[in-house]
């Protein structure tokens, strides 16, 4: 249970149904999930952080199914219960399939060791890593 | 620098040697990181970490690219500086472009973003995020 | 539920009872609440941490109202969800408004984000703030 | 020494001149810090982050002193080296005092502590922190 | 509830049932827990994954109870409530007392508070402690 | 270099120094480092966290040794790099041996790995570890 209130639709302002109708026409759903629900009690940061995700999690250089993937492992490694599953959905929807999961799910727990084990024992940066990009 | 010795090569056992030649045969390079050197102080650790890393970064169902940027977008959360250089490079290397590691970064600061704004609000897991597959 | 029992005043020694009183005393309150019930399974633990609790949140530079919310800061961005709720009920008896908390949780979500954004980049401290104060 | 290039002034684009001149004029400042001059190098991450950074630190129920010394607290909490450095300039900026600075910090540790402890017990929440909110 | 199937003895593979086969004797258990069913969505990480506990837990120059009370310190660190509580299961079967208990988390506890004063402070490393072992 | 003054001995107020005293008598020797030198900017904090540590690093049912492996697991797993460094040194001067480092990491790089794959997977906890303790 969340410590806000979760707006819905019909109790939420004309600001925060623009937000959810682009939410919905974007994402091609019926429904607002209730992360947004509960975002809606600050307007300006429901609206900012509708804009940034539309923007960032677009298609690009970046698959939107590549960028939902990467938003999953950073979720993992977090331990956000909420985005761990919602992104697995997110990403499921995108076309992960299970082996994509499994193979990701590796990786991700793969570097969450190594970056201990590099960190822990204080190694210093190989000179060929310090390469300033032109 | 490292709080253990750098073992180089001609200072190795057998035993490490014979993980540091498959490094550098898999990776098609003629010098071995610091990172392994590091390891090489413990070799069970090193050679396990190395089967791990050869067996999770390899061609899948998910391209060694983009394997290589989750592990950086990992990386970047932990807050590893070895580890995002190294892997900064090794995703270069795989063919992360520019505009890739632009909006590759996007993504992991916006995770880490709405990761805390739903964890901090304690937002409810929606029903259709908790659907069990079959 | 805990991994230790939850100690109740009832149940309770003599010194984990004076820490039970002094809680009580301090905070206004007629009841004691699961952590402190949980930490006083070990009683060393329960003293100490309850003393330096006191002596941190107490006024001083900066106002109760304004730890509180600092101290909700630091939860989300750690993720835990007994202090994430236990604070944000705290905070808002000492006087955080619905506005407060809206902007509170924006600035966290953002420092989250640029906070990988600038390791993520590896980007060098500017010699402006590298000064060493007087 | 950063994983890309640090745009300058003198080489930066239009759009990301426009980016720079806004910082300064809102900041009043005659520089721009390397943390902007590194995102400059995907100009929607730069663009994004600047509105955002500017519309969450403004004054609004929470004053900029107190959204400075929040930024700060995350970044310690998090351990990244230049927002610690860039955000404890900042604070002092905005009227951070030492005794100011020596009870923030106090607090960060503090709640790092009992964050621990809380999960660390697996300590259940009591009911009145599960207050719906109106 | 699991994002994955749980893979129960009767419904695996021969490939995964040795897994499990291999955990029960070695374990002395009779029954394998939701970790591993989880896992064995994906067999290459189910077995890497054994295996690696297996040689990284067994007795060597820490006892195997020292190991269990450090895999639960870096869990209750990192907040995962699935390894706080297998991992307090492990400890205790392994002779943890409530004394080894409450020392421990206190510890842990110290310890993240320490870590974000001096990352905070940016405390610069003392000579002695830069020392390079032979 | 530290965000704050290092306090030396000889610029020190009485109360600081009497803490410095305590600091090298407990410790038999004749320095006192950096860490305490940053926290001396604030008192309080400086007497209350070596109170702390000296009440919860001394011998009880887990010998210093092990409390000092502990400690250095936590920075690890957390990334402070003046902390990694410290207790590195803390637990060799304890009595670690590098077979007991290789294989301290090696757990702590094995946590780090399956905390995130439980939680990336939501893995339910099993009933056995959810029994109340007597």
């Amino acid at each position: 249970m969340a410590t806000v209130k979760l707006i819905e639709y019909g109790a939420a302002s004309p600001e925060v149904r623009a937000v959810y109708d682009d939410i919905m026409a974007t994402r091609k759903t019926d429904w607002v999930n209730n992360f947004w629900k509960a975002l809606a009690n600050h307007p300006p940061t429901l609206k900012r952080t509708w804009e940034s995700v539309k923007e960032v999690m677009g298609t690009g250089a970046l698959a939107p199914l590549i960028k939902e993937m990467v938003y999953l492992a950073v979720s993992v490694t977090n331990g956000c219960e909420y985005c761990i599953r919602s992104h697995t959905a997110g990403a499921r929807k995108a076309g992960m399939t299970d082996a994509m999961l499994g193979e990701l799910m590796a990786v991700v727990g793969m570097a969450n060791e190594t970056n201990r084990l590099a960190n822990g024992y204080q190694v210093e940066v190989d000179p060929p890593f310090m390469t300033v990009p032109d």
